[in-house]
């Protein structure tokens, strides 16, 4: 691969957009070459726009592009689109009619029977819907959307035990962190030393989406894995890193250490394929008694790695355990990411 | 009742320790009358001796008092023991032994088969124990203990649903205080911004003390409740009061406004004999989708309620809802305090 | 006083706000009549339209007012004003104009030369000028306006030392709590972990209004005492109560026994009057090396008392100091309720 | 340099231990060769006796290496001492005298007349007390010591303004994060949503160090700097980084651009140099009106720049800012591996 592939990024200015630009930056295979964010930043350079809030500094390049309006003439291939909700639904319309292939994270479209939820390492056999989609909508571009943030980190975890004994039943209950709701998102005086046992419909996306992501290809559309899915969603006062309990009924029995080896040895296609941003370990399973936490794991192997501990027998249903993903790197903008590169790698852009 | 029945604190300084003092302080049955703590605290006045971490003063008379070694020579009747799990266990039956009244927030001998685990609300006819210990260990005074904090907020919620429609599985994950492990307790290193997924025993203590909480009494002892409970516990950066995330397989089918009146509605001995520590409404139910919240509801009727919000269908087993409960109010001291207002009430002193 | 004065609050819903419905609802002098919020709020309970914060429950009878709009139309005499800044100014001279006693927390009109910006223990000589600002202004009512929160706070501390020793030089770096900020106000992104080193034009307000405060009553203003006063202001994770680090150089020589004796000693005229939310001790000094702290004593005598700890020696300028001062109360709604009861105490309503 | 260094460090498994194997395990002058910490860790691997507390995972070779006594007989030839007070002076007395160069964040010899505490910026000459320090204890090795993490922070600060202005007065309130205390540390139930105005000791080492640090080799001994040092220190909800606010009395008059300029063009000797550990900007120069922040700014430059914020007129003294330093970085284990490449550089160990 000589030349770098175009890409734009939606809604550039917020949590996730300022999550694109950093992986982005320095991407062996993309080159950003256009950045979009609502009318107030339009007109504005990249430093002057964003209230950044990583660690990391902005990129000096990035941050002297000028911000453009989330029109389909942005000068670029693919877009990553970080849109809100409010929003999203018709300006990524929009850029697939034009041509662009468009990697969203907003909900919008997950749910349309002709578009994907992709995750590389689980169903990268959904992408066949690309084709359908373009012909029933006419559009020269299309639409591959990444999955709800805590819906990515139990799909995640959920993956070995699918392939290697069949999921029946998950009872989850989430601990998110602040960084899940974007800028400004939850006010301090509603998370400092408190918890809030609920995200307003995030409970119905991971039930939802966890099914279609797990579902078969059959003929036009997915359909949905039987296996019944119940979460519980509250906010936590961490900064980075969903944790989630989940407790699961397998189809066939296991053992403990089947559970275990199950989790330790997954490994699937972004691995084989070498992705740039794929995880070499895409499961960490940790055996320590106080793992994963947000602080220390969050962030492992560049936040791509879903960290996975507390394996153990559940009485209720069959196993339980902890799992932690980053919200915003492996639950979005690096979710995107990577499902841009399964494209690239399966020739997409030759 | 016009002489106050004279009482003990042991572990007088601790973390409840202290919320034993602040409850007593102006008990209108109840006059504190001997502190006793460790060996570090002995022969200082209280106020040397305690770190003092609550948001309302030392009590004035009983700053005053001196601490006193927690042997069985203090002038009192009844003993709330707050001792840490290492050390309660051999002191605790010094007292019993010498004709004390003790009741025990410590662990140790939670699980002695003639020894119960009261909650005045679900299941006092389980102090008939009482009988059977003293005559068995030849005891002139008794142990009662209370359940762990996380294991009395999870019973209260479940004894309506129990009462009314029968338990049969029950899945639950908390999400607790610092103030639940004490002081130094956790390092704020460990806790800002971060999540810990586990607590030491805690999770065997939900599993194994709800069981006999709910269990049967039946010659001489405690038969388990056949009930199946399965929890995972964390840590969180909250203050006081621990949220459990609940799922319910019930025995009888019930539907959700039934389920929703079974917790409003639920009254039991503590409100009939009106004990003076006891909520006037022993579960609160609040219908909007983001309560309970410690900081706003873990103090209602001043931290003796249990706040139950989010009733909604489980997919996976029944009904799933979000409980709070003050940890170190009604999950600790006020929970002793609350049992040893029933004795009184049922004449043990008369 | 046989018959309750009537009074109304603006900007009823915001943090503020709603501290007042927590004063008001019990007060002894006051009856809540009205109730005044944005358009948002107009036409529904005050139930509906306020997001509650604090921990005492909504008042059960003041939840059911229905919320009207901010126009001197209101049934009552006095006016509490939480407003916004950025709506407050005009608002507040409608309800003066109409005859309305207007008691602002807004920054609209305190450095207006006719209105005084009252701590009824520090100037309340000052309240000459509402018979000035009625006569130039044709008004029937007037304003009164409290302090910014940090600068009542400070100006609590420094009052007993410009009664006894003058002040010369004041150097202050506040650490505030979130609370001040308002709601939705800080986003947790912000200050999880973290902290600001500035708040917007809070250093210039405490700058000016503490000389303003401490300022002589001169034929027809308020001349600006002498003392020089230099701020910095940060925001720290922390709930209520502002912290403030102080360094001051006094006019004449003490020794740090006086100083102390300066601080504990001091009453004033609330306390001689026994206004009703007036604090008997407005300054309580702690020795112990760790206090103030805002949790344990941000709520010190219903959150109107100045606790004031580590008084010692400073080697740049005199002595320096720790002040905390609980910033919703008595650093806004406890301030303005305070300056009305002087009012009532000095027969304007006779 | 063909061969690297061989190092030890003793206290390995603490905070600043760990921050000590984080910044040495990559190290292109010095090699790890000897880890020792206390009873309770010796004897077992790195990994086992580490409570690792850093994002970055510990480092493979170093976690198979074994926990050693910290005595004398360590196969290496330099020291970092990561030692808790009560234990290091003897022990690091020791290590000198048997001839190892010892670089110390301990306190325990800071003050002592021929021990330097060194800041390669600031103070390079300081280190021919060393010769001094080996005739005179008659040792083969020696101490060199940093500064307390407050203490450089605000040094760093200090630096230009001295070199270019002269300075007279400084007074600075700290607020300070819990890693600064080691762990387990600060206990949660202090620090969650709370600020504690004081540490232990803290302020007396700011205002010591400080003036020794700046004050002129003469003789036998450092002569203090005459300026003035007044500091309030305070703990703060932060995990990582030191904030300071200063103001300062310069002894030349300067304006407020020319104070800009010198801290933006400050270099020093570790610069010229180009020490591995030096930060290309020792001072990074913000402008925003809301930095430096600690989650934003404490890793710059790998947490050894100093992020100086907020510059402006001081109405009491001349001029004050807002300084941040990474505590257990530039303001511990940084400042001491720093301090040990200027020895190299300067031809100690050729």
């Amino acid at each position: 691969m000589l030349k770098k592939l175009r890409v734009g990024i939606l809604g550039a200015t917020g949590t996730v957009g300022q999550r694109f630009v950093q992986l982005l930056a320095e991407h062996p295979w993309f080159e950003v070459t256009a950045l979009a964010a609502s009318e107030r930043s339009t007109g504005r350079t990249y430093r002057e726009a964003v209230r950044w809030k990583l660690e990391s500094p902005i990129p000096e390049d990035i941050g002297k592009m000028s911000v453009l309006e989330p029109k389909p003439n942005l000068d670029c291939q693919i877009i990553f689109s970080a849109l809100d909700s409010s929003v999203a639904g018709p300006i990524e319309e929009e850029f697939a009619r034009a041509g662009y292939a468009v990697f969203s994270n907003a909900k919008n479209h997950r749910m349309d029977e002709d578009v994907p939820i992709l995750i590389p390492e689980v169903n990268p056999e959904h992408l066949k819907l690309i084709e359908l989609q373009r012909a029933q909508r006419r559009w020269k571009g299309f639409i591959v959307t990444n999955g709800n943030c805590s819906t990515i980190t139990l799909c995640m975890a959920l993956a070995p035990l699918e392939r290697d004994f069949g999921i029946e039943r998950v009872l989850a209950t989430t601990m998110q962190a602040v960084s899940g709701a974007g800028y400004p998102g939850v006010p301090s005086l509603d998370i400092l030393g408190n918890l809030i046992p609920n995200i307003d419909g995030e409970e119905e996306k991971i039930e939802r989406e966890t099914k279609k992501i797990f579902g078969a290809l059959c003929d036009k559309k997915i359909e949905p894995h039987p296996m019944t899915v119940s979460a519980t969603t509250t906010r936590v006062a961490v900064l980075d890193g969903h944790s989630e309990s989940v407790s699961v009924k397998l189809r066939r029995a296991a053992s403990l250490s089947e559970i275990k080896e199950s989790f330790r040895g997954y490994s699937s296609l972004p691995q084989e394929l070498k992705l740039p941003t794929a995880p070499v370990h895409p499961i960490v399973l940790r055996e320590e008694a106080d793992r994963p936490q947000p602080r220390l794991d969050a962030h492992a192997e560049k936040g791509m790695a879903t960290v996975v501990g507390r394996v153990r027998n559940c009485s209720v249903l069959d196993y339980k355990f902890v799992v932690l993903g980053h919200n915003t790197l492996r639950g979005a903008a690096g979710a995107a990411v990577l499902d841009a590169e399964l494209l690239v790698a399966q020739g997409f852009w030759k």
